[in-house]
């Protein structure tokens, strides 16, 4: 297990103030920034290397030598603000405000950790200006920015009174190249350029690979300085990783004030290390990129960290500058090694491809989550019914409603929180038109818990359960998940979402075989004296561990797996709760509109609340992120807090 | 009141078969459906004029001499598909489709009436294609059709022997230009071109008149047919009322086949009408357009009506054809005088106002519902705090949380079926930097039920339900708006929605004078027998009337107002249900998720269900379209209904 370095904040300093000349400075400063980045992802077991690594130059460059923040700090109503709408850069912009002294080391080393850093940027840590994550909502929140500086005077808590604001500060935002792809950005475009709104300034890192493959296979966006320009913007490149052009650029920005700028910037995704640039990246992937997100493994990481440090050294020698004092600063996360006992994901993308088989009509969507979603066999099995529609959610299913109506069975799939909220309207509308379509809502549920609230599902069930005919399932192992595809494929014209934990399960949840029937599920272990649902591997887990707890406590739990996250059949209730005065149902959801209040209305409905207790355990307030098992904990559904809660219920 | 004449099939066939020159017949074909479309609306009491007048030439011209659907049937394959993606301008559509024998006349004389026609396109309807009413999906649908027509035999139900398809078909799709504001057109410029779906063809009608204002006022387009051509579409422009050069456009498209094609076609809102055109009409309403929606009072009706039919009498004697043979096809429908004995809405744009006084933190935000959301007095007192972001949802909300971070509190308006799904994930993206936001959600719950399931908003409460720190609730009466409204702005950091009932209310709801309290309602009409919470002027207005219903049954039913949709006091509501065994509650929303769901879960979680009886009113299904009073009881919402429910229980 590699001893993990980083470069403290006193070397920074030392570089700052050394006599080196300015740019020289930025080179070393973002390059020692590239090195501690690298160390907390290495650290926290996953992050985004590759864009961290591409928009580096810049962040560095507008905190060191562009932006007034650090002279007027952080909370003045006329800083120049900072943030990044793609979001999944900010280990590197963690690295740059740890080397300002903005954010501990305590705090900088524990990255997605409970407590520390979260995966995507929070406004809860300080230097962080907005919560991002989901795509292309950035420019939009810069708009919010740029019209508050319009009017100082009118904030909370200020008045009149109180001395002139001085000049208005400028509102930078960067944005990922894959994510022009998402149409909120062109609603921002226009109204900012309607709304005048032209201290904002743009800047596009464009490293040409978005998280699979690069951005022109994927959904290619053609002539870009046009299209920007079609919307009146400014418009300029540069090369993001040459000081001498950005500054350029940024002082011409100075002085264009009649429109917003945008500034694209050509960049290469994980610049500063040979091996996670394009194109040698992208020729070791056979087209695919390794290093979007996930930490590098211990060989991958030494390497990187050999190069970046040497390269550093040599320059730093080069301005007669000492080389550099690095500091231990732990033990890398141990990566939990993919035993792969039980994978749904994986399940998922083998079902599909072997049912596609046997029906023509099956058309396959995805958002640019290709390998997360596990649909390249299908993709390459079956590629003329394979769309590849980039980070667009809301065109996908607009686009599934249109095959759905021209006779096709559409299986769209995304991340659960992007597709089923992103797309909720264009979802509801296709279910007004009765036809059939399956929503594969990966990623579903508290866990991981690294990238933070954006990622993490927890809304899904409440955010389509009022759709009528439409029903959602999660499966609790790969047989479940090929069973309950087979059903929703041969099932009836409605709307399906199918609900799946992503990546593999923390043990092979053993569900007796059996005939999928809707609204019952399968007795898991068995007990008299209390009775809890829940469904998905990791709760699931949760919960026959909790059974073994109570066990020794001589209380016999009932597990129930319940993979119907919507229907219940009422004589299938009535006859699993007879014996029961306890019933518990544990959600890997908001406890709004979750399982839980299905089967609490099932009972209310069939009169079975009668002389029997309930309780539901979910999600309350907002999820926190961490590793699994600190976040189970922090949310009181770990099989210990479970078990302690029904053993005092 | 005056009787409505529409002209019959028999006539559309006199004249198509007539020997009068192509032209001509397309251009009085299209101006007699002209004067049918205006029936229908004066006899439904609403619909959208301006837009299907604008657009009916193009879509006579479509049906009439473009397509090959009325060769092919409209369940061919390889049938041209037209269809809109606006969807409002759907009377005019109808008319085409009536003259054509698609639609039947009593089915066309039953505009937005149950089991008629929905005031927005259903594909439940003869000849409609495609679901539309809420902006900017239309696109991307066609890129589905598109997709499908290229694999014909892939379709469920044929297999790979039956004999070749024709050529494929082609998709039409009308967008608004207004519409052009919505980001999801933007993703689909994008992906139809990268995807090759070059058979599509989208149409703009090009009216420059939005619901409200003129569209450069509103969110200016700027070079329309520029940015087009920047997403690498073919893009020509037209006359949209000129036959000739319809003709001419759409004879190039059928030729060019490497790209999919936009014509920019430049239209007349209200087209046919003079003092529904711009820009007398604009002229007369100070800015504002008056014949967006609803329908013409009696004297403009006549004078339509009068003018359009003379114009068509000169024409076809012009062609030496006999004068127009008109039937009658009913009486007006009674608009209910407008006595707004209490209004929300126009409560709310007051009090909004006024508590903006002394508040200057407080922007409001809209989206192109100036009028309907009853902005018009805080944007004129206001000017520097109203923020109109045209149709652009998503912006909008991501926006006001920018505005939020930097210290203000946004109040953002829409209508609520579209604020909270289109826009759900930027509300919780907001909701995660733990500000404060009021979303203002009018047009919230089943009516007016005229518009369809694309503006009945009944998932709202479901839709924010799960996200955490949000409180939503919504105002019986206008003192009660006021209260909620000042409640909300004086409130902590939180997510805040204020759903509203739009338009006058059926009657004023008394509501004893009272304190808000979080969590508790106010009984409105006591009773020992049994307990209905209910919320909002017409859920109330119907619970209210039950009451006496079952009064007259000797069944004393207790009401109350419960303007809380996700907080219940326990205390509170231990006391209230304490001497009643049966209680219910009447939702305004599906009934999942709603304030149903929040009654149950605080009688489960406090033990109050032993020895009750609890049983929920809501909207089961897809929402009915058709009159207030049809609706209420197609759901079994209406007092009658409910009565006989409770007294059957």
């Amino acid at each position: 297990m590699p001893k993990i370095y980083i470069i403290p904040k006193s070397e920074f300093d030392r570089v700052r103030d050394s006599q080196a000349a300015p740019r020289q400075k930025l080179s070393l400063i973002a390059d020692m920034c590239r090195v501690n980045t690298l160390a907390g992802i290495k650290l926290a077991g996953s992050g985004h290397i590759g864009s961290s690594f591409s928009s580096l130059d810049i962040v560095t460059y507008l905190y060191y030598a562009e932006m007034n923040v650090t002279r007027l700090g952080l909370h003045h109503p006329a800083r120049d603000i900072y943030f990044s709408s793609k979001g999944h850069d900010v280990p590197g912009l963690y690295s740059v405000l740890f080397s300002l002294g903005i954010l501990p080391e305590e705090k900088f080393l524990k990255l997605r950790r409970l407590g520390g850093l979260p995966g995507h940027p929070d406004v809860q840590t300080p230097g962080i200006e907005a919560n991002t994550g989901s795509l292309g909502m950035g420019i939009s929140k810069a708009k919010g920015m740029a019209f508050a500086q319009r009017m100082p005077e009118s904030r909370q808590g200020r008045s009149s009174t109180q001395e002139p604001s001085p000049d208005p500060g400028r509102i930078f935002v960067m944005t990922g190249d894959g994510e022009l792809q998402e149409g909120q950005n062109y609603e921002a475009l226009q109204t900012a350029v309607h709304q005048k709104l032209n201290n904002i300034t743009v800047i596009v890192d464009h490293n040409k690979i978005q998280s699979d493959r690069l951005v022109e296979q994927t959904s290619d966006l053609g002539d870009i300085a046009g299209k920007f320009a079609g919307f009146g913007w400014h418009v300029r490149a540069a090369d993001g990783h040459d000081f001498k052009q950005l500054e350029k650029v940024f002082s011409e920005f100075r002085r264009l004030r009649d429109k917003p700028k945008i500034l694209i910037a050509n960049t290469l995704k994980g610049r500063g290390v040979s091996f996670m640039e394009n194109p040698e990246a992208l020729t070791a992937g056979r087209g695919f990129y390794k290093w979007h997100s996930g930490a590098p493994d211990d060989e991958a990481f030494l390497a990187a960290h050999e190069e970046l440090t040497q390269s550093l050294n040599q320059r730093l020698r080069q301005n007669r500058l000492a080389p550099l004092n690095v500091k231990i600063a732990g033990e890398a996360n141990v990566i939990p090694a993919a035993t792969h006992v039980d994978h749904v994901g994986k399940a998922f993308g083998r079902a599909l491809t072997e049912i596609a088989g046997g029906r023509n009509d099956i058309v396959v969507l995805d958002s640019d989550l290709l390998l997360d979603c596990h649909l390249q066999d299908f993709a390459l099995k079956y590629p003329g019914r394979f769309i590849e529609n980039g980070i667009a959610e809301q065109d996908m299913v607009s686009m599934a409603g249109g095959l759905a109506l021209e006779g096709f069975l559409p299986v769209v799939n995304s991340f659960s929180a992007f597709l089923t909220s992103r797309a909720n309207e264009q979802i509801y509308t296709n279910a007004c038109e009765k036809t059939k379509i399956i929503y594969a809502a990966h990623y579903a549920g508290l866990l991981p818990a690294g990238p933070g609230a954006s990622h993490q599902s927890l809304r899904d069930i409440s955010l389509l359960g009022a759709i009528p005919n439409c029903v959602i399932a999660e499966p609790a192992n790969e047989e479940e998940t090929r069973r309950l595809l087979k059903y929703f494929v041969d099932g009836e014209k409605q709307t399906y979402l199918l609900r799946l934990q992503i990546g593999p399960s923390p043990a092979k949840i053993d569900v007796p075989d059996h005939k999928l029937h809707v609204g019952q599920g399968t007795a898991l272990a068995k007990g008299q004296d209390a009775l809890l649902f829940a469904y998905g591997p990791v709760m699931l887990h949760e919960a026959l561990q909790a059974h073994e707890r109570l066990k020794e406590k001589s209380i016999s739990l009932e597990v129930v797996d319940f993979p119907w996250l919507n229907r219940v059949d009422a004589n299938w209730l009535g006859e699993i709760v007879r014996p029961h005065s306890f019933i518990y149902v544990l959600d890997n959801h908001s406890s709004f509109g979750g399982l839980g209040d299905a089967i609490l209305n099932a009972l209310s409905e069939n009169r079975l609340t009668e002389g029997r207790r309930f309780k539901k355990f979910g999600v309350e307030g907002f999820p926190a992120c961490g590793s699994a098992g600190e976040v189970l904990k922090y949310h009181k559904l770990d099989a210990a807090s479970l078990a302690e809660a029904i053993f005092r219920h």
